[in-house]
């Protein structure tokens, strides 16, 4: 005659609220150099482990025909602190997601519709590029310049995983003309002429 | 009048080839614990870092209806070390993926096409599980059981994503049941019955 | 003459409280994804860093004849942040402590008396077990599929460790059959037999 | 009717010998700063796993009268890479484990036999110490120095587990005393006496 | 025609109070294992990444005749979670840092003035040690004893650099002698005469 | 009397090979992803935690009246997987290390002569810059892009750490004018006119 295994466990059962198999992140609470607060586990349902918000398109109506919509930590709390997190980038005809860094993170691009063209420049100053087409993937190294461009005549969608839960994302235009950097100092510290620092200020809201 | 910036780099030049961005794995030299050695950087190419491998469905012509085709560091050395991997699972009508772990890694799935009941289980035993559309993503943490299940009435696509360049994958049927483990020692450690173990045995062509 | 050389440290001194030399935890404030907030540091004693609840036999009348005593970081909080635990494992004649993985770390136990039959299957499926006798030690790597069995006559007491405060259990049949996931998807995701899912949810105070 | 699954799993096994869920160190192969290179997987036994070194007492036929045994990677591979390893201490009545520290991780120790008095000192110098008795445990933060006196009057037994593979042990005696530190160097930095640094010089062979 | 990028940013825009490029320490909040809580970095400022505590000599009229100037996290907030710390060495002549060590980081020093004596001592109780000029610098790896003397005949100054925010600081000397831990527990485990450590316990204010 | 304590050390000195306090690099030895192999450290001597290289300016003849010499563990294998690194900026009047990343460090630069004018952008597009002055020290979080500027009338020297080995150096006008990517592609990419970026890459000695 078999008897129950219930109360073996009761030992194990009691530490059950301390086990760390996650963190689902509070985003109201401080966070750490970790990440967020952990929200409390008996309040955590598997939605805070599904994000829908990548479903539907990005907006391309922009200079940029493009749209970048991110799933980290701060828009999907269900991956704070477990060293992932995910993203979809959307391109109109034309659509371009201009040169920037993802500081704290590696990534990996999948096609799933159309061709993009996606390159990174490395430390060594070597640039590696290639046309990808559905289904292809390609991996950017932490922290390097890169970039990706719709190389076909109609949309195209792909999907971004980051190897930390929040990346980070430097876009190299915003970061150089989008804020109050005197144009003197981007001159001084980029060699760019200072008519086309201007230029790029006035259309990226910089001041200075 | 300007002159060449060319040789202030000089210096930074040559200490190009050791700058780690990336160390894309030479799979025929030893391995450690942080992954494979690094490919001498002058014969890294765009190829390195980019996979074709996932643009085409695998087989699901078997007994589970679905397959898994990986892209961990062993097929796509160019993520070794970056802490990153990806993968492609493809089902046909009433496929599955079942229960297994990746004892390195988290992962993240996303939907593109069809509709997949997935899930999985915490050290609280408690069951988190959904049915995810098309661009959904659901976040599984590392080390726990968990399952992909085909829930449409036709095949479903699905790419995934992982937190380390060598996640591993544990499937738990085939760790129960496909290898020498004695019957009488699956059946002391599961509770399993012994008809059901050598039934299981049978089908998965383990021994003992 | 020798004069104090005491204030030669006040400096060092007023930086003592923020030191991290550990990092106790505080059970009843938030957890981060590296683990609990630190409780205050003058509040510290020894009695911190010593745990005496693994010098009793845990209680083996129950069914699997063997009892499982952690102390992880929720119950030993002076573990908290230094990536270490350490537990307790009892056998009565013919105690079995059954299949199961800890995602957050690596484990290595010491037969302190008996003979305990150990081992762990690889994600190559792979089997590694063995018995071990009075001073032997073996190590489980992350994440994999393990069991004890006591292979001697009498009783049998090990010590292990793990590599993580908080590495975490998951009871092989507690996931599968001790929750609500209902039957049907239990025997989709293992290809067991219906009756054999039942049974044993039976025993486990499983639903569904 | 059942058909065998072992195909389906054909792509799985193909990458099985990349799968890095262990790397069990060839220890005449180069070493880099995560440990030594992995033995080929296909040559790794169950014996790899499992280390007897500790089985026996140490000798402790000497002055301090105690003998510590190491189980780390350079003595039982098979934990390389895997952030724990083991050890035992052997205490004969008055047995002394001198101060010490272990730069490379925190420390568990279990009592299995008699009572030992251990302690460490914190950044803070507020020295933790008590008197421990069979079955308690105690953890020593990672870099701090501590020590371990047997507190009983008969022999005494503990196992020491490290939060990584390779610890290492720096012996406070053994490091002023035990080289060829001038004398005077060893006084200006410790401000010992001259006559005590010659005294245990002589008695640990150190020279200068 | 041009026209603005700004609204396709907005997406961005969004997320950046969460994105973690830094943690500026926040001292009057909770630390957790990985560092102190985050400030709001809407209150953070320049200043929070610049410290000019270290702009000035340390007091080294002391019986060391040197002075130690930490920018640890606990002083320098902004380095909080950032794996990096920084400390300013003052030398009169005669001047000693005794010997120490830094259980969690290693620290690179480099000499700005004078010339100093520094060494360490490892594992292996080998001992590196060499005179270094200005403009040298020398690697002190991870809680190793090490220590630094002024070798010229003026006054010395050095800068150091560490591998994390918080290193700790464990001082030889004031660990054995600068506390309450009782005279014969010093002599058990250091084998120094019992009147040694009473002269220095006298010193460094150290009692019992 | 006193008998000599050495031979009790015996079976630490046995493993003390493979102690890994330190991996000094064997820059001729494969890399792995955690940094060069370890050369044998029976050839190890006080020189490999030395490096005098950075005792002389750099020569800041050149376009940017700058110099950066790097001490990374590829011309300082001494620092090989210690998690530091070191580095020298030279400054004439008027010298600027212009916009650049290090992909894999935090850094902290210390003034040691003249006004240094510093800065970096972060995710969120704010700059924090600040003029800096002998024995300031500002940190630069990893990944952002920042700069450094000579802000007095003569020359300047910093000292730069890093919370790596092998940081990386990225340089924004190499990495975008210094290589063969294609003007257009270029232009697509960071908004810039062309004949601007046919301008700098004349000065880089790029092509395309």
């Amino acid at each position: 005659m078999m008897l129950p295994l219930f109360f073996i466990f009761c030992l194990f059962s009691s530490s059950h609220a301390a086990v760390q198999d996650f963190c689902v992140g509070d985003l109201t609470a401080p966070q750490g150099p970790a990440g967020y607060s952990c929200k409390n586990p008996s309040k955590v349902t598997v939605n805070d482990f599904v994000f829908s918000g990548l479903g539907t398109p990005g907006n391309t109506s922009n200079l940029i025909k493009a749209a970048v919509t991110p799933a980290f930590a701060a828009q999907f709390p269900g991956v704070n602190g477990l060293g992932i997190s995910f993203g979809r980038l959307d391109f109109a005809p034309g659509g371009v997601v201009p040169f920037h860094t993802h500081p704290g993170g590696s990534e990996i691009l999948v096609v799933v519709q159309g061709t993009i063209l996606a390159g990174f420049v490395s430390s060594a100053n070597t640039v590696y590029f290639k046309s990808l087409k559905k289904g292809d993937i390609m991996v950017f190294p932490q922290g390097l310049l890169h970039f990706q461009v719709n190389a076909g005549g109609s949309g195209a969608i792909a999907f971004v995983s980051f190897s930390s839960s929040s990346p980070g994302l430097q876009i190299l235009d915003y970061a150089l003309f989008g804020n109050n950097l005197p144009t003197e100092l981007v001159a001084a510290t980029t060699f760019l002429d200072t008519a086309q620092i201007k230029k790029l200020k006035g259309v990226l809201g910089g001041t200075g």
